[in-house]
This record gives structure tokens, sequence and C-alpha cells, in this order.
């Protein structure tokens, strides 16, 4: 089972501190590249303008935790990354629990977790603890112990293009800039990792594949800005790659206007693997498709996903792990779900008949030579095709018409063009 | 409240002696002038052809009543103009009760209810009697008294025409020939006298207004032989106002094909104010959408009205009031509705924004710094919005697709236009 | 009742030995031309080529029975004709019931019914037989005569032309290839031959009718591959009739995409006689729709059915007879819904107003002349047709959209137009 491996290497990663820049994200992308050798690794320097935005300064962490009065070290960065809020500028120096009180975030309802909080934009520095921690402290001085570093660096992003037969591109997309969280976060490149090794190893592919791990938001914005014209000449279906590793559900969220390609697939595959699988809404968005479909982008990019972000308790806290919440069958179904639909994409095509009226299939020993009343399920499925390969429907929308996944057609459909009845239009 | 201002008003017009023609038509008008200065009086010669119409010779009653064989004046016309039937010929004389029932009509299932009855087009006399006063009546000579006279005169109708930025036209009409009722009579043109003042007011109107109250069917139907080519030429919506009094329903009745933006802009605002509005199809059509609609005519007008004509049971009797039936709330709801629907018009704008990817709200201090996984709505409605700012689908597509009244997104678009996020396309 | 007329022509028919080819088809084809003198019966050789098949050679059945080891005739043809597999071999001799069992078929489901069987291109023998008469039989060789003859002949099919004010035309297509059945062979011809007889004695159609009486399957592809040229060019509407004779059901099964006129009219056509007709998909097919909708064929050909093939237990058995099953109710009610889809074809022309505005109709004496609140039914519809009579709306549309049967509005469309308030469009 694949999801054991990805499982191993989400591992891997787990303890390394990533933000939208910094070392973390560069040594992620360097054991990404142990997997994808032709991995390229692009920086870009702190400060510059890409659309509405200007890349931030680089973040890096030295050490950061709070000394109670009783001499307790707590909120330790080196033991949970997630103590830390993301970007907090450095502080040194002794407070009173009224002022410290300012710069603890909790999650009151979930009082084990530690919530996941991030000021990018704006300079402030704080902790997240657990409410069950928190409860424990009272009044005194705290001395808080915050060395970090702002300064002008790089934003860093990997990127892989596997070419195909045509120059028309699938874009994948995953990120790499959460501290230690694993459904929202890891399941993303780990799963697309393998998806790309997978997708290197094929022996042919009709399409070429643009592959990114960036920073959500600022390394999406960023991506876009230098690769845009090119990608909305080229991409004609793609998916955005989070939240893909838990075992409770499985779940879509469509581009902006919900009708191109890449949804019709997404929803075809996610109907047969799991009927009850969740639809969402673009108003329910919140990951990178915001701008790979924003108005003038308008890439045709879906999301494929087990249990969505923001739809399950341990989203954004330290509960968010690699034990309870994703396991090796949870990403096992989120590859697969992905690969089924990279896979329809590929096979995708439309077929027309060569012959005018039924083809004799008696001949060519295809069909039961005694006709009796019973039916044949498979024989009927098999002219329930023919008669559909009529060069205008493509072969998902005849599985479709035909209530079977659309997997069920590629051997028959291979059968069919041997056998000269049928031919790719 | 603006509807009991409405309501005075309606009180004025009540014990005019309206019919589709003659002097109850010109004070009615009158008194509109009186709110609405600019208001232009037009005559139209008895005879005169209007498409496949000739208009009726003018009606005037000096008075009419019956005399019982006890001496007791009934039916008198003084009393209530709908105890007399509208265009009846003049009469004078005795007759026998068997003859005279033949002259009577009653309502035997509201038996307090006096009909209104008309034969516009055919000569003939008769009076209208609740069915307890008729059950009083016995055998006997009864005295007839009807005088009445038909003369070549004028059919008469008001029009105002408020001009706007643009000579794009919104149509708007309501009918002045019913005698004493409410709902089904009133509530139309008293709605649409103060609807006409505030568009007057308005320190700004993207569109002209073309405002008329004549005689339902023949009145517009004369209207159209006259305006309909300048009008297919300039009128994109509009709506004919009726029985916009009680407090009972809000409605809606399609233009004939039921998929001009008055339809939309009319399914919109009554969805928003009261979810369980009726909406009636173009079959179940009765007043002057008949002739707005007709195919060649062909107008965009749709209806949006609280209980519709025919739906309750005072309509067309004296029991459409102005006490139990038309109330100061019933013509508020009326008017709000109408008024919304006609902003609405004036602010369904395309709008793209301009900048891709999403915009940086947080340095223009329009977002949260912080990052946590509670949600803010009243951000998300935004970033929502901007994400739909396409060019493509206008405001009110933009608030179907929201899920929110149109009237939500107006501060918020003028908001980011003027922090240039958005522009008009 | 015509139902009575055609229960009596089936059962002229009932006793002959139909197969695809033989003397069965020419003597079925004179008994149909008797009604019909202009049919014009055509051969076509044995071996001919048409499309991917080629015709089989002629089948001929001099005798066939089984000599028990008692010395019992059993499964004797001359007794009922399904007791023989359609196109077995000669074969004369003596075999055990152990070998013999290999050559018989039985129902276990339904032990009184002798099944029907074929097999047309793949040399074999073998016999039905009703599972009660299989469990009498016991060891001991048994004596086999099945004298028949394969040769090169022909393969016959009728063909009426008749001629229309249009070159355009409706196809209608039945079949006549199986031995002693009812509903799955003998309604389809016989009702057809009354249709056509009904077609032939019409003053006036607008269209021409290409009727055809064929074998199913190499009888209609054999006829395509000769006419589909011209077909293709002139057919606008047809049907394929099957299985119109028993009176449990109605049903429908569209044409390949479903969206041709002739589905929306037999859709109409069997809502208004049946509200619970069924409705199939394409993927439920299984007569000659198969080749006049086959990919390139692509003729607008749909199916109104009584009950369906396969969806009755009597289908393809001894059991579907003119006694139980096929009745002259069933055959009526199937006449009609067929001639009434046709009468719609005939009739469903455009109209358009001649008047702008509401005509005025009480001068045309066709309005009451005095206005109540009451509602006149039929002067509503009136109203309501003319105003759909747009030119755009065919007069199947506007039968929907008043949710009447198309009939209701043949006598009121004629009336206008003699009125000069409508005019063909």
């Amino acid at each position: 089972m694949i999801g054991k491996e990805i499982h191993n290497f989400a591992l891997d990663l787990w303890k390394i501190n990533r933000s939208i820049t910094g070392e973390g994200v560069r040594e992620t992308l360097s054991l990404i590249k142990e997997h994808l050798p032709n991995l390229k690794v692009h920086s870009v320097k702190s400060g510059t303008k890409v659309f509405d935005w200007e890349l931030p300064q680089e973040w890096k962490v030295n050490k950061a935790y709070i000394i109670t009065p009783d001499g307790k070290k707590i909120c330790d960065y080196s033991e949970n990354n997630l103590h830390l809020i993301g970007y907090s500028t450095p502080f040194n120096g002794y407070v009173s629990f009224e002022e410290l009180k300012n710069h603890l975030h909790t999650l009151p309802k979930q009082p084990k977790a530690i919530p996941y909080i991030t000021s990018y934009y704006k300079p402030r520095w704080g902790f997240s603890i657990s409410t069950e921690e928190y409860l424990k402290l009272g009044d005194g001085m705290y001395e808080v112990i915050i060395d970090t570093e702002l300064f002008d660096g790089y934003l860093n992003y990997g990127e892989l293009i596997i070419p195909g037969n045509s120059k028309k591109e699938v874009f994948l997309s995953s990120y790499i800039c959460h501290p230690s969280m694993a459904n929202n976060e890891l399941s993303g490149p780990t799963v697309l990792t393998f998806l790309s090794k997978w997708l290197e190893n094929l022996s042919f592919r009709n399409y070429t594949y643009r592959i990114v791990f960036i920073p959500e938001t600022i390394g999406s914005i960023s991506y876009l800005s230098s690769n845009y014209r090119e990608m909305k000449k080229n991409v004609f279906s793609g998916f955005n790659i989070t939240c893909v590793g838990d075992n409770r559900a499985y779940s879509f969220l469509p581009s902006r206007k919900g009708n191109t390609i890449s949804d019709f697939v997404a929803k075809h595959v996610l109907r047969w693997i799991d009927p009850n699988y969740k639809i969402y809404t673009w108003l329910d968005r919140g990951s990178d498709e915001r701008q790979y479909c924003a108005p003038g982008v308008d890439l045709p990019i879906a999301s494929i996903m087990r249990t969505k972000y923001g739809e399950y308790p341990e989203y954004h806290t330290s509960l968010d792990d690699l034990k309870k919440v994703v396991t090796p069958f949870g990403l096992n179904g989120g590859y697969w779900a992905l690969r089924r639909a990279i896979e329809v994409i590929e096979k995708n095509k439309k077929f027309k008949v060569n012959i005018l009226c039924e083809p004799q299939m008696g001949k060519r020993g295809l069909y039961p030579t005694l006709s009796t009343k019973d039916i044949n399920e498979k024989v009927n499925l098999m002219m329930d095709f023919i008669s559909l390969c009529d060069g205008e429907e493509d072969l998902l929308s005849i599985a479709e018409i035909l209530n079977v996944p659309i997997w069920n057609l590629y051997e028959l459909s291979e059968k069919l063009i041997k056998e000269n009845i049928i031919s790719e239009f």
C-alpha cells in the first residue's frame, strides 16, 4: 500500500519548522528533491512585488520560550513549533502576567490543543498555548525570550515540469508553509511527491505536467506573477492538493465557475469512490484556488480532498497529527483519488464507430450465437458503449450516461479499437 | 411610515366615481397632479381606433336608483357607486319584479357584498345589490331611474416622464378606472404617486422613468398605440402596479417569457422580503401586462403585488375597502417592495477586480492581521464578493450566488470602488 | 372499435411460420398487401453485403419433431412453430437422452412456456419445450427428425410510400420475423397496417410517409444500406412500432439523444393518454431503433409502446398470445396512441397573432359582454392561446405551457385562423 510509504515520508518532514519563508521551506524542498531529482528550487528576493503583494522578509527562529515565575520553561518552540506565533518579532524581557496574557493565544473549546496562529504582515510577538497549560499559570513576572530574526532573504518554491506528448498542461499544486501539522499540510506535498514519481515513471503521457510545491497564498501569487500568461495558454486542467490524508471523508471543491473538465473529472471519480463524498461550493474555498481561479487568472483548478480544511476539529491545531488524524489508509485514499482523476484526464478521448448500424459482433466472437431472453450484462455494456461512440461525447460523458466508473471502460475501448470497430476521433 | 401618507391619499380618492372614461378619471388625475405637478394629462377622442379597438363614448352618471313598491329607495348610486353596472344605458320606467330580476346582479356566496360589474361594449342597464338586500325584495312594480349619458368625449390618462442619465427607460404603469375599490384600484395609483415623488427627488437617476396612470385595458392599448415603437426602443424594465395595498401576502406575476431583468429583480426582492411570496405564471395574468407583454409588443414588464386580483374574497366587490383590506401597513409593504426593485435596477452594474489574484486587504486595513481559525463573516463576504467581480456577473447574479439580499452589497461595492479594488465594467 | 379489426387481422397472421427469411415472411407480406395494395415487396439476395453484415441463407422447414422411446411424437413444429430453434440445421437420427438434453431448451421458471430461441448466424439444431413436458421425458433413445433446408434465396420486406404535400418524410417501421407471438410481433405489423390505411385515406397529408415491414435487425440494416442517404435528407420524424397490443401499460423509448420532435411528440401524447406511462432510456433499447438511431445513421425515431419487450413475463415465449396478452382493447390503445402522435406531427405549426395587443373578441362575439368576477375556462384558454402565438413556440410547446393535450387546440386554432386573428407562421 503506497499510503504507508507516503506516511513514512510525512514522518520525515514532521519536525521541520516551516513558515512561508526560511530554512524550513528549503529543508522540506530538499527532502522532496531526494524523491524527485528533477525538482527545480526557485528563490525570489524579499521585497519583490508580485501583483498586489510584496514578498515579506525571511523569518528565522533561533529560540523562543517563556520562564514562569517558578522558573519553569513553557511554550518552548524547540518542543513544538506551534507555540510561537508565525513571524513573531524578537523580544527579550520580563512582563507581568497581566501583560503576557495579551500575547498568549488559547482555544478554550479544545483545552488540549495548541492553536496555530500567524501574523505575517503586522509585526507583533506572541505564543500559542493549550488551555490546560494556560490555566496553571499564576500572577508574577514572566521572562520572555524570543530570539527571532527578520531580514531580507528569499521566498523559495519547488517546480517540476514533466513533459508529455502535448504542450497542453495539467497543473498540480500543494503547499509547504505550515509547521508541524498533518492533514492541513504534510498530506498535500507528500501525496503530490508520490503522484509526481508515478507520473515520471509512466512510459507515455499525453500531457505535460506542471507541478509546484509552494508557500500558500504568497507563494501561489508569486508563482502566478511569473507564469500565469504561459499557464493561461497551456493549462487545461489541474488540482490544488490539500487535506488528502485523513480517513473520514472525501470531498470536492469546485473551480470558480465549476464548469471545467477538472470539476467534471473530480466529481465523477469521487462519486464512484464514495457516493457520500461531500460537495462544497466556491464560497467554501480557502486554499490556493483563491489565486488560481481568481477573476482574470481563471485557471481550471479544482480540489479533491479527504476532510476539508476548517471542517475537522483538529484543523490548525497541534492535534492535526500523523497518528490519529492522518493515517496510511487516509493518505492512500487521497493518493488514489487524485491518481484516478489524472488517469481520467489522460484517457478521456472521443471515439467514433467505424461502422454504420450495429457491428456484427458474432462473426468477431464477441456476441452469444444463441439468442435467448436472458440478458448478458457484459455484452449489453459493450453494445451500449458502441452505440454512444458518436464522436461527440467524450469517454467521461459516456461513462456518466452508462452510469459506470470510467475506468470500467478503459479495457473495453482498447479492445474495440483493436477490433477496428471504433476509432479515436 | 410612508404607508400612512399613501393611505390618506387613497381616502381622498375613495369616493370619486371612476370608470374607463369621464369626470371621475379627470378628477382622479387632478388629485394625483397635486402631488406630481409635472404630470401631463392626455385626452383622446371617443371613436379613435387603437389597434383592434375603438375608444368608447364617454359615460356620465347623473343619478341612478330604484324605488321599491313600498316607496323605498334602493341601489342608490350616490350612496355606493358599485350599485350601477358600469356603462349602464339610461332607463326610466316601471318594471315588474320578474323583469327587474334580469337586471339585478348578486353574489349569493358573499351575501353582504355588492359585486362590481361592467358592460363597456354592449349597451345594457343593470344594478348590483347585496344578496341580503335582494332577499328583502318582493313582488310589485319597481320604478327604475337611470339618468346616464353616453356621448362623444374623451379618454384620459396621465403621463409623467422623469429624465435620467440615460435614455434607457423604466416603465411604471397603474390604472385609474375602477370606482370605490381599494386593493384592486386605489393601492396602485397611490403607491405609484409616492414612488414617482421619490424618483423625482433623487439627486441622480441612471435611467429615465416613463410613468402612466391609465384606464385598464383600453387605456394601455391606447397608450401603446401611440408610444409602443419608442417604448420598444427604450424600455428595458418596468412594472405593472396593481393590488399593492393589503397586508396578507406578497406575490409575483412574470412577463410573458419570464426571462427579463424585471422578472429576475422582482423575484430577488420578493424572496428577501418574504420567502413565502407567491409565484404566479403568465397564465394567471389579468391586468395591463396582457397588453405590455402581448406578442409583438413584448415589453419587459412584470408585476410585484401584495394579494393578487382574483385571489382574495373581497376582490371586485364593495368589501374591497380601505378599512379591513387595504391598510397603511399593506401599502407600506407594497411601496417598499417596488422601491427596492427600482433601486436594484438603478444599482445593478457589473464590476471587475482591478488586481490579479486576491488583493492584499491587510495593507488597506480591511483584513485582520492575525490569522486564526475563527471566521469573520463580514471579511468573508467581502472576499467572496471580490472573487466574483469578473466583469461577467452583474450585482444581482452575485447576490444570488452569495445568497444575500442585493442591498447588502451596495455599501460594500462602493467601498471597494473607492479603494480602487474593483471598477464598474 | 378499430382494435377489433386489428385483432382479427392478427388472428389471420398467427399461424404463419415466420423467420427472418423464407415463405412465412412472403405470406405475411401478401396478407398485408390485401389491405395495402400499394405495398411493394422487395427481395434481396442471400449473401448480399449490408454494412457490416451479410444476408443469411433462406431457411425452410418441411417438418420437425422428436419421437420418444415410447413412440410419442413431441416438439412437433407443425403444432407450434416455437418448438424448433430458428435456423436449425437438418438432422435425422437417434440420440440418447443425455445427448438430446444438450439440444433441448426450457424455461424452468415458466414451466408451461415454450421459449422462443434462434441461432441465425451459427449452425446448430435444437428444440424448445415446456418444462412440464420436459420433466416427463426419461432415458432411452430418441428419434430426431429435422427436415429443414438452408439455401441461397432472398430476404424480403414490404415498403409503402404515401406521398404528401411536402417531400419531408415521416418514417414508420415494424417487423415481421417472429413466429407465433402476439405482443412482440403481430401487434406491430397489424397496427401499422391499419395506420397506413388511415393515412392513405386522408384527403390531405402535409408530409410523405415511408412505411416498412421488415425482418428485425438484418432487415432494418438491409433497408438502411440502400436508403439511409435519402432518409437522412428527408426523414424528420418517425416511430418504430413494436409491442403495441396488450392492455397493461403505455411506454416510451427515446431516440439516442432523446431530443427529436418524435421524442417530444411521443411524450406529450402518452402523458395525456396515461399519466403513468413508463419512460425508458436509450440503454433499454432492443428493437430497430438500434439501427435507425445508430451513430452516423441518426434518424429521429422513437418508440411508443404498450408493455415493452422484455418487460412482461410472456415475452419471447409461447404464452405471448392473442388471447390473454394481446386483446382488441390493447391494440386499440396502441393504434390510437400512434395515430394521435402522427396527427400531432401533421398539425404542429407555429402561429402568430395578426394584431398588436389583445384582440377585441367581444365585437366578434367571442367574449362575454358582461364583465363579472366569474371565470370562463373556455374563454380563458382562448385568450391564453392567443397570448402565446408569437411565431416562436410551436403548437406542441404551447400545449405544454397551457398544460392541455394538443388536440384540445386543433379546433380553436382553426377558428382563430378563420377569424383572421392568428396566422400560420
